[in-house]
């Protein structure tokens, strides 16, 4: 079962930081099945059911153009995730490892990431598949697959560097 | 060549949110051989060059478990980029195409991500190949690779949902 906001065994919290060091704004909001995280399923998968991702304005015409990939990475703020822990025990079985090695939502800055699959636009609502967070999550950012994504930007010395 | 800060032709930028919705701590920095963004690849290529990833306190107990994963995903904060385009001309040629079409590091929360591989880990740093990004970028997460991790938490109803 998910966390809702307790602490288990051998799992380690620290004092948060007193300050942020950068600010974020939620450009849109996710609409999927599942009302709480106690639903939600632990990783999303490709055959999963439809989902909705809405933008908000002034956003909108920053999606011009995302119909042409099929797979899009999705950025989006765990926002009932609490941030202070370093060590997590995902089993609530004492066993105990640190958060940097977990896809856990639990983490300092509570970042989800997800490549799903785009199914369709319509204006400001993207339908997909291959999600995995709670309804009404906030929406961060979304980007073309790496995998797909070809950059447009001219060359630079940093493309043919290896080592 | 990257953006410095200028809006070419035919972008369009928006006046930015008077206020965040959710603030980020910055948990680490990067340390690569790129000095300038005019410098950086545009994208990370897995034979790149070896760069540095250092972890803050209190944040290194949470990479235990770390070294099980020979890639991993790392989300960085594009701390030079301007926020407020929502369509851009990344070949400066007049052709604009949306934001969320684009991996550009400029955008309205200007998180990168990387997929990389972990060459070695010496207590707080990490030793990668893959980054792109500017010496001194802040880190704000490091996941296992989505495709390497099993979660452990216990079975959810969501795990089961197609559609």
């Amino acid at each position: 079962m998910v966390r809702l906001n307790e602490v288990r065994r051998n799992e380690v919290a620290v004092e948060p930081p007193a300050s942020f060091d950068a600010g974020l704004v939620f450009v849109g909001i996710i609409r999927t099945p599942w009302r709480s995280r106690l639903e939600c399923p632990r990783q999303g998968r490709r055959d999963g059911p439809i989902c909705r991702i809405e933008l908000y304005e002034p956003w909108v015409a920053a999606l011009d153009g995302i119909d042409a990939f099929k797979e899009i990475e999705v950025l989006y703020w765990l926002h009932e995730s609490r941030r202070d822990l370093v060590r997590q025990s995902p089993s609530s079985d004492g066993a105990a490892r640190g958060t940097f090695s977990l896809r856990s939502p639990v983490r300092p800055n509570p970042i989800g990431t997800a490549v799903v699959s785009l199914v369709a636009r319509q204006g400001p609502i993207l339908t997909v598949r291959g999600l995995d967070c709670v309804d009404g999550t906030p929406l961060i950012d979304l980007k073309p697959d790496r995998c797909l994504f070809t950059p447009l930007a001219p060359l630079q010395p940093g493309d043919f560097e290896t080592g």
